[in-house]
Parts: structure tokens; sequence; C-alpha cells
């Protein structure tokens, strides 16, 4: 079969894959893949060869934000038939250490995760023809819903699992800082979590105009304005929850201001070395919460796509065919006009 | 009456200080003052003017730990009488903001904070002979505690609120890092809380030694022993919550690898800048939450240390007349020798 | 001015009140009252003459859903001018108790409620055309609303405070049993928070066709089919968090089943005594939690009516002129036409 | 080998019993059973046959408070050696269900739990010479704990689990009513945890008195002193957390006069069917929570005992030798003298 390989930095190949595959486990399913979504994750090996300490030791396949159709069911799998359309989660966890047995399977610590370089060998990805999973890892998709929005559940699972770090949105005033496709997918969910207000800043017009289209109640260019978000530091500050999405620290440290005493922050944004005025978390009594992946939440992203109560489809803005990765690997860098782009495997 | 003034960094005056409370209120009380506790802020005061943007800009009476014996009560007090021992609530919130509304009245907009040079005109400290407060601000307390101890209410109050931003400590791992009053308390607390083990580092050994004595599982010399906290940084960390006492950035970077993910990291100390590796706490889903004063927290001081829960005494290391505070505040400021230093005012 | 008064069971007459506010205090308000809703508790008193031990000891004038215009303004009032169109929250906390100061204003010692036998004298109701209010008991509403829907401001309110204390329904399966006012507000609450499903039942049709217009995923006459919640009985049951609305054990104990493990049941429905089989809510670990009145989600519910998140104006089913109030009340007890029945007072 | 088993309701019988264990698999582990304590189900099912819809439909061998001895490790086992000595959990989840997903381990829809007649064949239980289970099930206990403290990790797991149900009982004021082994184990629970106050009621003397030399602040038997509880229902009430561990309806309808607004009753007493005046926990926002079992909380208990921080001892009121099973069990029924009876199997 075919696949997207990263053999180093902006050396990305297009080429025969033997994943060793060949023989299915009994509980394993094969999948024809359809959809893959270019993540922020896959840019960084394809621009840097990776971020912080994960960084590529051998070639590996990209991609992780996938969809296709069953082709080959192992004997002990029930309930999945070949044709089947499902959403593939990328995350393998093993259920069997501290964290899956605590709940906490996202930090499981011998997870497999497609397309990582975290471990070594690393976990080959899914930008390819054919992907053999366990059984666990797929999700059946109705009629209704498409490939590329399939492809859409696993940054929307990101997403949800944040919100769920948050508490309860419902009434809150939410800033989301940084409108990648994980910021646009956390104004999307702070939307159907029922927040109050919904603001949003970047230093790019096109991600804020989507912003505003998918539901924002108002969208800031700190480039051109700055002081954008004085109008929410009133007394204390009026932000109940901020989606940190960009990774930078001009954003986290710009938006202290507007925060409320008891405020919570949820950071989404990866970065390098961030330096916070620690008093003005002291005496606010913020709360600073990382978040990292999903779990449960996968599954319900495609419920939430599937009874349209999330509509993720003004996010794809571009589709290219996986011969074309290249193109669409830059094309995903270009943020005046891409917010997701998708390659298709047809 | 006298009190203990401070002019300017490093001019501290014992001198006649006009209240200007000769008429008591309907529902004010009088207390003479027996003992008071020097705080680290009366310390930023003393050698610095003041910290961050806080600054004396007038003479200041300092001190907001403090206990003594009511001589006069207001017309429309109740169930309080002369002769009354009591620790007094330095803080005087208004009740009727957003914030007092919701129940964090430790974040009230029109807080006033015995001592503090927050607002201007400056709050007047407690460090004083005789001192008017609302009757709200007193706590009674029990024949067995002595003046010392209750003037501890306050910093104590501190430390169970810390407490509680973390949620249950019961069985959990804690580690504290800087072993000063506040977290020396905030062993104490952990201990009542049930922690299953509790770790301090600091850089001094005597405040370590103390720690031992009042139920520290493990005491490291960070300055002597730096990588102590290695034992348990096994897997993904082992630390389920710390309480960053210190202020000081290598103390809260130097633990990160012990925590646990979804750890919580409860920070109290006050300091600059502090530059945090986001990437950790993202991917290990850590949580750092400022905690600022307290509230209910001071009656609930008052009970533990008066039904023996919580004993605060091994802290007191040094108590000198109020005439001598010059020489008191330098001792406090003597990490070889001094926990808590008290002034009395018999 | 005239009011709606009730003296004993079905004795509601229209007639003159004085209300001996002649003269406005400097904090008060005096609104003309516009559109009133009448509430649950309000037909309790027309048909029983009260609840439990809550009973009417002298003439009341009835109605705590309000709404109206603003007459006259306190001379210590800011912002408030004649003329503006204000919901009037009608409970009135001390500020000052216990449950004041820990944020629990619903649950405050000194209570005074529009309309509420609850103390002695009781507090006079808001059915009439003037009323005389704390400055903090307004908020204003935008020209987009009308006064029918602002009246709608408080059962709204006892519905997201119900929501707040289930944590979030982001997601969730949610059921509601009964679907009166109260409950059919819930369907609207759960909705705008995110719930995945929502299951209504009740015993009669026309609130259950109600329902499905506002936004339930699917509804049951359990008097025709008794056994409709079998469907989310499934392993140990699918249901997230049930808004029990009904009052009836019947409802409570035929959703138990349905409720999955470490489910919550938010309990608003009164009633008398409820028998609950103990052991199913303790293997399932089952949380059931009261719910009473609401405290800021009143000035919330104004909002989210002003941002068309929440859109309450299909449930207010009829309204007539208050001196058509005995057949208001008539009509506000026939579930098979009636929803929301409100008086205006134009 | 030889095994305690019940055959019919009060027909208890200490028998030569089979347990087709001869071959160890790669992940068991068989422990030779030194100590075993006797638990309220075990003597459900010898004076009933068991409880609700739990029947014992073919003989069984009782018991699942064991601890004992390691005598063979299968071949995939690390870290365990022959000669361990360990407590023995006698729960085994499946780790592959939704729950267990969720880190709900305890409500795993495949629990096998040892001496159980839940699921049918029953799971045999632990009161015999040798018995063989998964390497998970095992906790190794240090030399200072004795093999009878080993047995109580199971009911002091049950209370560790209710306890965080409760959520953080530092400083708060806790009752507990009925004080049977479980009840006795929550009084150490809730000291170790910080409460300030501990209340306990019971309707016989004996436990009382234990309950009072474990920490309990006042002791009340509500049998000869009905009105006890008055004390503690000012105001609204005055009870922060209530562990109803009696399964009785009179203990839990008797505190809900003492449990403040927005406190919290953990359920751990089994029973039938319970009447609540539903009104008055609706108005006073009061949660009733259930509690079920335990996971993490095995290994906790195991840990808190060996470090002393919790002292189970004095509650072992009675060891007797398995062959003397049926007198055991008249003991441990007769509360005028027994708090938990163990069997010895040396």
């Amino acid at each position: 079969m075919r696949a997207v390989v990263i053999h180093a930095p902006h050396d990305l190949r297009v080429e025969e894959f033997a994943a060793g595959e060949e023989n299915i486990g009994p509980r394993d399913v094969r999948v024809r893949i359809a959809a893959g979504g270019i993540c922020g994750s896959d840019l960084h090996y394809f621009n840097h060869g990776g971020f912080g300490t994960v960084r590529i030791k051998e070639p590996m396949v990209l991609g992780h934000e996938i969809a296709g159709k069953v082709v080959d069911v192992g004997s002990a799998v029930g309930a999945v038939t070949a044709g089947m359309r499902v959403a593939v989660n990328p995350s393998q966890p093993c259920n069997d250490c501290e964290y899956c047995h605590e709940g906490m399977r996202n930090q499981c610590v011998n997870m497999r995760f497609l397309g990582s370089a975290m471990r070594f060998p690393h976990v080959q990805g899914g930008f390819r023809q054919s992907l053999t999973v366990d059984a666990a890892q797929i999700v059946p998709i109705p009629d209704n819903m498409t490939m590329a929005e399939a492809a859409m559940a696993e940054p929307l699972s990101v997403c949800l699992h944040a919100a769920r770090r948050a508490g309860s949105l419902m009434g809150k005033r939410v800033l989301v800082t940084g409108c990648g496709p994980i910021g646009a997918l956390m104004v999307l969910v702070a939307a159907h979590a029922g927040a109050a207000d919904i603001v949003v800043t970047d230093i790019s017009d096109f991600p804020l105009s989507l912003a505003k289209r998918i539901g924002a109640s108002r969208t800031i260019n700190v480039a051109t304005e700055p002081d954008g978000l004085k109008d929410y530091a009133a007394g204390k500050g009026t932000v109940h929850v901020l989606f940190e999405a960009s990774g930078h620290q001009s954003a986290l440290t710009g938006a202290l201001a507007a925060i409320r005493p008891g405020g919570i922050i949820v950071q989404l944004g990866l970065g390098g070395d961030v330096t916070l005025p620690i008093n003005t978390l002291v005496a606010k009594e913020i709360e600073l919460r990382g978040t990292f992946r999903f779990d449960p939440e996968f599954a319900l992203a495609v419920e939430l796509m599937s009874k349209g109560l999330i509509d993720v489809k003004p996010l794809i803005t571009q589709s290219l065919h996986f011969d074309q990765a290249n193109e669409a690997f830059q094309t995903a860098g270009d943020r005046s006009k891409a917010m997701k782009v998708q390659l298709s495997f047809a």
C-alpha cells in the first residue's frame, strides 16, 4: 500500500509502505482509509521533525485524524461487519496501568497513539490506504455523516475533553485565544455547552472570520487591536474560562487581566517556556489546567456530530488527494486561507 | 496609644499613634492587643516598602496576625462582653459586591484588610495597644488557648484555605516547597487532613528540622541535596498535591517531574515572574491553582486549635516585647533560627 | 392599588390593597407591574391554602414571577431610571447570615421572598399594580424582550440553578420526569447546556407535545406507555442526569432502573413522603440532590433570554387580565391545555 | 482443603472443599489464608440466605475480608515471591467494560467478587485454607502488620471509598448513624481525614463505647436518648456530612433536621425501602449519595494501617478458629459484645 511518510523536516514522501499487517488478529479490524486531517503535530513533524523532546528517529507514517471503511474483521470481534463506515480513534491505552485503572486512560503509561514519535519504534500513523487497528478503536458513523466529518472526531474530542476539564460552561463568558483548528473547535464546543459569551482572539483575520460564522460573540485581532480585551477587564476581570489554544506566552499573559477571580485557564496550546506573573494568579486565585488528548470524548464527538448538535463542516477548508500531501501540508500552514486541511484517500 | 509604624524601608518606629477611634460604633468592639505575629508581608514592607505594585505611601501601622482582650463593646453587639479573649480576623469584606454574594468574600472588591497598603489611605494595622474592629471580626477563644496561639489563627487560616483549594488530601502524597511559617503550617494542615505522606523541601536546615518534628514524613534540603525529589518522580510522578510556599521559580519547576498526572499545585508563595515549561503542565494535565487569604477558615482555625486538632505552638520560636520591634523584625528574617516571631503587647 | 389576594383555599379576590409603601426608601425602586406568571406554589395556596407546614394565616397577595416598569427611584440608587423595563427578583436575602457569607444566599435564614407564607406576617406578593422593592432586586431587560418573557425569569432561574446542581450536562443523557412549566423549562435549559439526549415523561399529552417542540429527543406518556423507560435501562442504566419535576414517587422510583451508576437525580418537585429502594441507590452509587430556588441565576436567566439563547415564549400558553385572576388560576390547573398562564396588569 | 460453606440459612458447614484450582495460571497467586473477618453480608447469608434479590442457589464458601501468605506464584507474575504476607482484595474487575474504562471499576459489569451470590455460579469465597487469585488482587503487608489487621483492609476500603464520596471532611462536623464495624471504621476514617467533630449514634451501648475510645467526639444511644441529635439541629442544622451505616429508615430520617443546607448524606447501610420527606431534602438542598465497595482504596487501606495512620485493632473484638465458624457467626451477631469477629485459619 502507499502512505504519507515523514523522513526528515520537509522531507515528506508518498511512497510504498509495508505495514506487516497481513494477518489480522482476532480482535483486529482492517480499515480502508478515506479521509485524514492534518493536525498541528503533523505540521510540527513536517516543519521541525518534532516538538520538544519528541523527534522522528525513523521514517514514520503521519496522521491520526482518520476515517474509513471496514474491509476485514477479526474472528473475535462482534458487532462489526465489513462495509461499516467508521471513525478511527488513534489512541490505544493498555487498560491495565494505574492511570487506566483510575479512568485517566489518556495518561496511560503504555499508550500507543497513531503517528506519534513518543515511543521508539514509532507508532506508524494513519495516512495510508489501509490500517489495522484494535476493534475498540473504531466508532461506526451514520449514513448522514461524511468521511471528512468523521475525520474531525479526533480534534473535536480534544476540545470536548478540554471543555470537561473546565467544568460546566453553561452561562459562562468564555475566551478562546488562538483560532487554529483547535481554537475554532473550542468555539463550537463552548457554544454547544451553553456559554453565554464567546470571545476569540488571534493575529490573523481569516480564522477570526470563520470563528464569527460558527458562533463567536466577538472576535479580536490582537495584532491590530492589541487592547481589545480591555473591555473584559472591568473590575477584577469578567472572563470565567479561557481556553488557551495558541501556545504563545503573550496570549496567556495578555488575557490575565480579563480573567475573573476564581477563573479557569485550560491550556491546550503547546509551546516552550511560558513566563507568568505568579502574583496575579495567586491574588485572583486563577486555576491553570493542562489538558491532553481525550478518551471517552471520541465516541461523544461522533455522537454529537451525528445528531447535528455540533457542525464541523465549515472548518474543513481544503481537501486534497494524498498524492498531493506536500501541497496539502504547505496549505495547512497558511493561516490566511486554511483552517483544517484534509487528505482524501479515495 | 503606641504602635509599630513603618515609615519607609528599614524605618520602623514604635511611636505614639492616634487612631481616631475614640467613639466606638454600635457594631464595633475595642480590643486591647496582647500578641501579634510578624508575617512575610510585614517583612516585605520592612525590607522593601512593599511588594509588586503595593507600596507604602504614608506611615502605616503593621500587623494583621493579632489577638487580645475585649475592652469595650458597641451598643448593637450581642453575645460579646468585655474581658473576652479573642482572635481578631484582619479581613472585613463588604458583604455586598458580586464576590461576597458568590461566597468568595476573600475576593471582595471593597475589602478592608488590617495593615495593608493595597488601598489608599492605607488600612492601619494591628501592632498597637488597642484596636477597634467590627464585631464580626472577632472570634472568642477558650481558656486553654494562649494569646500567642490565637495570633496564629490568621496564617493558619491561609493554609486551611489553601488546603480547601486542593480538595481532599486524605491518603494523598503531599509535597510542600518552602518551609517558612506558611510552609510549616501547611505541614500541620496536611497532616490533620489525612495526607499519607508529607515531603518538605527548603534550602535551610532549621525549618526542615521543625517540619520533621511536626509531622513531615521526609525533609529535603534542596541546596545540599538538589536531586532529592527524584525518588518521587518514578513513572510519570507520584505527588498528588504540591503546596508551593516559597515563591521561587526553582521550587516550582524543580517539582514538576515529581507531580503525578492530574496532580494539583496550590501556589501560596508570592514572587515575581515565574517561567514554566508549559508542555509538561499540558501533557500531565497538571492544575496550578492560586490561593489567596481565607474567609470561613478563620473561625475554623480557632476551632481546630482549641480542640487540640492542630498544635501550632512548636512554630512560635520567638516572642519579643513590641518595644523591641526592630530586633523582632531582624530575627524574623533569620531563617537559621526563627520560624514565627511574635510581638507581645502586655 | 388593586391586587390579587388569597384569603383562603379557593377564595381568591381582586381587591384594593394598601401596601403601605407610600414613602420610597433611599435604596428602593417602585415598579408598575406589567406581567405576572402563576406558579405551582400560587396554585397550592389557591387550591389548598399552602403546602406542608406553610399555610396562609392572613390575606396575602400572591405572585413572585413578575416584571414591570420602573416608576420611582430611591435617592441612593444609581444606574436606575424611571421608565426602565425590568424583571423583578422576588428574593431578598440578608447578605449577612452564615449562608449568605458562604455564597448560598438561596438558603438565607432571613430570606424575604415575595408572595410567600413561610414567614409571618407573610411577605406580600407581586400580583398587584405597583410594587416597591430593593434596587438589588431588579434586572433591566432589553427592548427586544417582552414583559411576558421577563416574567419567566424566575422559573427559568429555578431551572438554571437545578442544572448547576447537576454539574455539566454537555454530552449527557438527561431525563426529565414531569413536564409542567418547571419540567418544560428544564428541557430548554438542558438543551442549552448541551445535553446529547433529552427524554421527557409525563402522564398528559399536551405538555409532552410542547416538550417535543422545544427540544426533547423523545417524550413518553407513562400513563399509556408505562414501560417506556425500559429502552434506557440497558446494562445498569444509561441516564446520566434525572431532573425530577413531578413530585410523584412513581416518577422517581420508575426512573431508577434507567439511571446509570454514578448518575445524578436533581429533585425539583415537591410532594410528601417518598419511598425509595435504598439498595438500588447504594449499589449504583446514585446521588439524589435537592435543589431550591436560585440566586445569581436570576440575572443569568434574563441574559440568556435577551441573547436569544433560551426562548421561553412557546411555554406561555395563556395570558389573562388580572381582573380574571380566578379564571386564570382555573386554567393554570388544566394540564390538557395550559403550560404557563400569566396575568397582565396593563 | 477445608472451607466454611453456607448451604442454606443457618446451615453453615466446615467441610472439605475442592476448589479445582490445582493448576495455577500464569498470572495467578496462591495464598494460604490466615485470617478472615465476618462481614454483615456474610451474616445475611447465614441468617437469611442472602439479601434483596441476591440469594444462595448452591453451596458457597463465604468470606471476602481475608489475608494470608503467598505459597505459589504463576509464571508471569513479577515482584511476588512465596512467603510474602498479603491482604487479598476480593474484587476482580474486568478492566474492559465502560465502567472500568471510566475509573469506576467498583461498578464493573463483569465483576467477580469473592464469596458473593450475585452471579451464578456463585463466586466462591475466601474462608478456606487456600485460595488462588489474580496477582492484581494481592497487596503485600509489612512485618509490623498482623494478619488480623490485613483482613480489615476490605471493610476499611469500603469506608475510605465512602469518605471519598463525601469530598473533603477536613474541619467538618460528621455524623455516623449505626455503629457496627462499618460505622466504627467510618469514625476512624473521619478522624484521620480531619473532621472537627464526630458524632455517633446507635441503639446499643457497647459499640458506642468503642466509638468513643477510637475518636468519636460524642456518642448518643438513640434508644435511650431519642432527642440526642436536637443539639445539632440549631438554625437549619449543623451537620456537614452524615454517614448512614445502619440501613434503618429511622436513622436517616431522624438525622435530617440536624443536617445543614447543602449537607451530604453518604448512604452505606443496606436495607429495604426507605421513606423520606422529600420536601426537606429539596428545601435544604441535601445530597443523598450511595456508596458501594471500593477500588484504589484497598491499597490505600493497607498503606494507612501500615503507616500507623489508622489503627483498626481496637475493633477486632473476637477471633475464633474456623472450625468454630458457627459459634463465630453467632457471636458476630451479638452487638452487646462483638464488633468485628474474625476467623483464624492457622
